[in-house]
């Protein structure tokens, strides 16, 4: 099965910033990119026509743990894969399930074998390994699939840091030999991304760079950021791992983060981003507008009658007033939850696709400076 | 102010069903109609955008005790009314916050004046009286506001039922008092209608209908049915007051129901119907279909990949599986709420359009009696 391409179109001459195209079975994708987070098989409040439309995504995350427990393997298999399931026909990313699984602390174990845990729905145990995510990821039939790795917690010192990056690329060998050892079982390519660890320690960071980077896999992820560490810190170790992962293959930065963070990490180089902010926060009254953060909850939005963000095209920002939404979220209605979740995302959408455009036309890196102080902006 | 105007097209030969177009201020209605519920400014996890797209709804329903409440008349009003408020072009028609208000027992004193009652949300005392209450309706500025009516329990006796019928006569004349006393706010025609009442006795319904047609209103309303009598009974009582309701005005049957009790119930020659029935049991996992009904949470269906319901034009109904349905709905992700509600509603219009369809094509009689038992079925 031939793999994706990836093509560099364009490179910033003021920063590292490139605009490029991902191609798929699937279709393509127009880097940088943002990727809204469908943890169960569905991005939060929306529907898939609204993903397309109104949010205009080109790709969504699946969370192999959540998908796992429920609705499980055997349905999606009937189903023919997670594309069919969702009726999706764009591209789709699954994390390995690592992330979530450590975050289940006091009931999971890490082994050199794998990571037992129990079930956050009903308790049961499982066993996560290399193999039995790569496995699990293959019955899924992502287009982008994630090694299994060891997101060691944020501050963690270099001993231990050390020694979870040295775990994740001993699993890292057995998800690439299992990976090798299956195919794809819905006839179109799947492509196994390694993810960069180290923690904050720019030594263990370069060494892991090295790792991944000899592994020659189609796409780099850099993981373990935006976990607790200082924002100058994350910059810093993100703009590392850009320079040392290879030029022509597109870079995953995994989790990250607030419209600002985006901006400075597609500066040093990043092409792809995910986050849950835009859903999480949207549902919880915090709005990203091309004129700032809003909190939607304050009272001095109650009669302000103005669209919720008029500054891009998105019919539904554009379409419901403040004091509506506001109305709608205070009173706990599920439109508003909807509403808020369609801007957040189409919001990302568009500042990652004027990005592109900025970097196509050379104007990415002024263009940068002001966005961030406005975007921070608390209105 | 001009004010609605109803032209009855057709009606059936083989039944006393009617089909016929409302005309008001923003836009046709075409009869019969159901009307979704959007109580507090919003149908339950539905964009206004599906609404017209997916939903193909005409006119919606706005609840006077909850708006009253919550965003409350200063934002309604700043906003321009409540079209203005949600962005909604097409018809809304109030109810008079009697029913709810009526629904708050224990909280709740009736006087001569009106009623008194307990905010839901912050335990606060407010006083409804007709007048008040047509204030209200005023401010909120739907094209069709309804009376102030008492809505006395299921199985009320005749002595009961009497007195709150004659209270809700007395409160009729001063609506109306209070409706020619006061002008529509936003430069567009308001349309008061009055609500038969009476229980389940025949001699109160029907003096009842003779009083509320001796006000001439542009359309007429049967109200508290539905509310626990026996099905016949309810059938019986419609009956009855559909032929002591003028024909050249369209009858609006209250809180009614069931797919089965609106197509029995247009054979009696209801033009208008509202229930929270699509959306509240489809948020419960029921979904109404064109093949029967499906509790969508029954492990039957988790390995059907079929389509909601194929068996009528709605991209959310053909698109989403059953099994991916249910799924969302046993995860309780916002999704399946919002496919649950639009599927359900879009069910109810296509079915109301239908039967519009079958009275002008004079099949209408025989369609209804092979979708009765079909619609009923437990799928």
């Amino acid at each position: 099965m031939p793999a994706l391409k990836f093509d560099l179109e364009h490179t910033d001459p003021y920063s590292k910033a490139r605009a490029g195209t991902i191609t798929t079975d699937h279709g393509e994708i127009s880097t940088p990119i943002f990727m809204p987070v469908g943890t169960a098989g569905t991005v939060k409040a929306v529907t898939q026509q609204q993903l397309v439309k109104d949010v205009k995504a080109q790709i969504i995350l699946g969370n192999t743990y959540h998908l796992y427990l429920r609705p499980g393997l055997e349905t999606i298999e009937k189903a023919g894969g997670l594309h069919k399931f969702l009726n999706w026909g764009k591209p789709i990313l699954t994390d390995s399930g690592g992330y979530q699984v450590f975050s289940l602390a006091g009931t999971r174990k890490i082994k050199e074998e794998g990571v037992t845990f129990q079930s956050h729905i009903d308790g049961s145990r499982h066993l996560f390994t290399p193999e039995t995510v790569i496995d699990i990821q293959r019955s899924i039939g992502a287009d982008i699939i994630m090694a299994f790795d060891e997101c060691p917690p944020g501050g963690s010192d270099h001993k231990y840091a050390k020694k979870s990056m040295e775990l994740t690329h001993r699993w890292l060998d057995r998800c690439f030999d299992q990976f090798r050892n299956t195919g794809e079982k819905y006839g179109y390519a799947q492509n196994l991304f390694p993810i960069v660890q180290g923690g904050t320690h720019k030594d263990l960071r370069m060494e892991s760079c090295e790792y991944i980077v000899s592994k020659n896999a189609t796409g780099n992820a850099i993981g373990g950021l935006s976990v607790g560490e200082p924002e100058p810190v994350m910059y810093e170790i993100c703009d590392l791992c850009c320079d040392h992962l290879p030029k022509d293959k597109p870079r995953y930065l995994m989790g990250v983060g607030t419209p600002w963070n985006i901006l400075e990490c597609i500066s040093m180089g990043v092409d792809m981003f995910d986050c849950v902010m835009p859903t999480r926060n949207g549902r919880n009254a915090m709005l990203f507008t091309t004129k700032g953060i809003i909190n939607i909850d304050n009272k001095k939005w109650e009669h302000d009658f103005s669209p919720v963000d008029d500054g891009f095209d998105c019919e539904v920002s554009n379409y419901y007033s403040k004091s509506y939404l506001r109305h709608l979220l205070r009173s706990k209605e599920i439109l508003g939850l909807t509403i808020a979740s369609i801007h957040n995302l189409a919001f990302y959408m568009w500042l990652v696709s004027e990005a592109r455009r900025r970097i196509k036309d050379g104007s990415f890196a002024s263009w940068k400076q002001n966005m961030i102080g406005q975007l921070k902006q608390k209105l």
